[in-house]
């Protein structure tokens, strides 16, 4: 199958999905649980069945579709990625790597190759966690990381739960434990995404070898001094929460820089109480978001920060608190995976280049425990999460041919 | 008079006048041109009648008493501040300043002083500026500074203009030109008012001396870089404008310090776009307010400010704003005025400092082209603007005799 072929068949898929969108014209709005998800869904199902795999949709919202091997007992070999989208956001995070593992099936079963194992494409519900404040629902619950409890807990802005959400979709939540697939049934995983980043589109490099997903701290800062009148409080009678939190926050980029090996820290978020032109703040609260390969410097970092917090608010004489939001350690992707995906760069004359994932992924949740491979394809100027996210279909066909020749050799172990 | 006798006195009156608020049991809110505000005028004017002045409401809602000198021609000694206050506010601001003036004409008249001009009791309407976001509106417009348009310029949040709520209110705001005082009718200006600040609470002062007004430069500053995913964009390929601005920010309160002549700067107002935790930020705007008596101090501030702006920028390859709010000149106050109040002072054994005012007032628009002073009483631990605000009555009654002093020697010429 010629690499034209190939990404005319991926663009047809691509194209058709673009519908499934609650916000046409602006973007792919596909909250979990929703029509649009379901259209999706039933899409999805329809392209695995004409790739002659055999269907289903698990009580989470998951769609597989499995191409049977010789031994369908021995730990099947999984691709895919998930469906929904945030709001507002691209075509392509996501959805393109459940339309690459379809494709994948399509050129195993186009090339007659010999499988000692299932191949499963799956399209994974929930993985953004945009709806409900979470993430990583559908491959979460396939490794049995998900309970009742857990949909019960979580809410929608509406303040419905992803339990009534479920059951609203057709879904039995009481059941979400069967979603669980048994020790050993999966023996790798693989996920083709868009970088979302802009490192291969501005070298301009066609295939992306995820080393590593990066591990996250996420801390919300409040530094807390005394409201008082901008002009008539004198400079060393006034608790300013600006001066104190903007002296800490000016420098955690620079630690960030330091590191030199791709370690990134971000300030998203600033907001001062009461927040008047004319009031020396008496709050100031602000997000850190610290991002590694190396567990060592997000914990540098955000030691960093105490100790700096410690500092200006002794001079100050108000007091902190830096609440920890998310800690997620870094996953280091199976090498011995990533050496066959490079042979096939190689073969095939692409171009490439290890990286880390600095955003998380369903191969985040499930690398913890499994061996676990990503590939990436160029993002243009590394934009995603908006309505301009825009890859080439072409960059889609060379992902599925180098993950159909990963493939290939696992299946015949 | 005792000063208990007149302690007593401005007590009741203020305790009266603490009816009148939109929110009671939470400070006082006495917006222009609201029915708060008519019942606080008529108080005001009943008061002035029990005192032996003749009463006047002008177009613009001041309220005057006059108490008639041997030669009513001659430029008059007026006396006051404003009757209105901010949202949830303090019963003392602007109101107190109000009372002391009707206090002196009690005093001018029990001591059966001799006057040979005019003494003119006011309240000026809306100083505080807090409902249509303008400022010193009463005083403005008896200086002539005040017409029309600028009525029907400015509105409140409801979309109610100041002309509309002026017709509301029974003024006919066509006429507001009447407002102003012919030139060369009043001959000085005096204005008691709580400080607003912590100076004379912390050092246990019984009257501040007010030597000068000082200048005030306020602007919004929005730092532009670009959106980009907090996880996935490395250090070097960020346009982050919380870097940029924080770098900048967090000098700008010590550039203030360095001054030690009681200049003072605030970032009051930060805000992040879009504001997500794991998205390097687009924008980021910021306030400052920069005040001094010494308005070089400011122009420098200012000028540090749009330098490193330039270079921060400059280094992440974005742009800023540098918009410009307010620009007022440092006024100096009566110096011999000043000393008249010092002497009496001394001979009632009060305890006082000259110390500038950080806050504009009044006098601030009066004093621009008028020999004018100010008398600060002390406001507990600097508090105003807030329900808490608090000063001892016995601090407006030494405040009333030593004005009353001052209105001696002036009505005396």
């Amino acid at each position: 199958m010629a690499i034209e072929e190939i990404t005319g068949r991926i663009a047809k898929d691509l194209e058709y999905l673009k519908r499934y969108t609650a916000t046409p014209g602006n973007g792919c709005t596909r909250l979990p649980f929703t029509k649009e998800a379901r259209k999706a869904v039933d899409y999805l199902k329809e392209l695995m069945k004409d790739a002659g795999l055999e269907v289903s949709e698990d009580v989470t919202g998951n769609v597989f579709g499995v191409l049977k091997g010789e031994n369908p007992e021995a730990p099947c070999v999984m691709m895919g990625s998930h469906y929904d989208s945030v709001v507002n956001g691209g075509d392509y995070d996501g959805i393109a790597g459940v339309i690459c593992a379809i494709e994948v099936a399509r050129q195993l079963r186009e090339q007659g190759v010999k499988l000692n194992r299932n191949f499963v494409a799956v399209g994974f519900c929930d993985e953004e966690g945009m709806r409900f404040g979470t993430g990583y629902f559908g491959s979460g619950a396939m490794l049995g990381h998900r309970d009742v409890e857990y949909c019960k807990k979580f809410k929608d802005t509406d303040g419905i739960s992803i339990y009534e959400a479920m059951q609203e979709y057709g879904l039995d939540p009481e059941m979400i434990e069967q979603a669980k697939w048994p020790d050993n049934s999966i023996g790798y995983f693989m996920e083709a995404h868009i970088e979302q980043g802009p490192v291969l589109d501005t070298e301009k490099i066609e295939i992306g070898l995820v080393d590593c997903i990066v591990g996250i701290q996420r801390y919300m800062v409040t530094v807390n001094g005394r409201a008082d009148h901008a002009g008539t409080t004198p400079m060393d009678m006034r608790m300013d929460a600006v001066d104190a939190a903007t002296k800490v926050i000016s420098k955690i980029p620079d630690w960030a820089r330091e590191k030199a090996d791709g370690t990134v820290a971000t300030i998203g978020y600033i907001n001062t109480v009461p927040g008047g032109m004319n009031i020396v703040a008496e709050k100031c609260e602000f997000t850190v978001d610290i991002r590694s390969k190396n567990n060592d410097n997000i914990n540098d970092i955000a030691n960093r920060i105490r100790a700096a917090l410690d500092r200006e608010v002794q001079m100050m004489g108000g007091s902190y608190e830096m609440d920890t939001k998310l800690v997620i350690t870094p996953v280091d992707l199976s090498q011995e995976m990533l050496s066959i995906m490079e042979e096939s760069c190689k073969e095939h004359n692409y171009s490439y280049k290890y990286l880390p994932s600095g955003a998380g992924h369903d191969s985040l949740e499930i690398g913890q425990q499994l061996p676990t491979v990503m590939l990436f394809v160029p993002s243009r100027e590394g934009r995603s999460h908006c309505p301009v996210e825009f890859t080439k279909y072409s960059s889609f066909a060379k992902a599925s041919v180098v993950m159909t020749d990963l493939a290939i050799n696992l299946l015949s172990r």
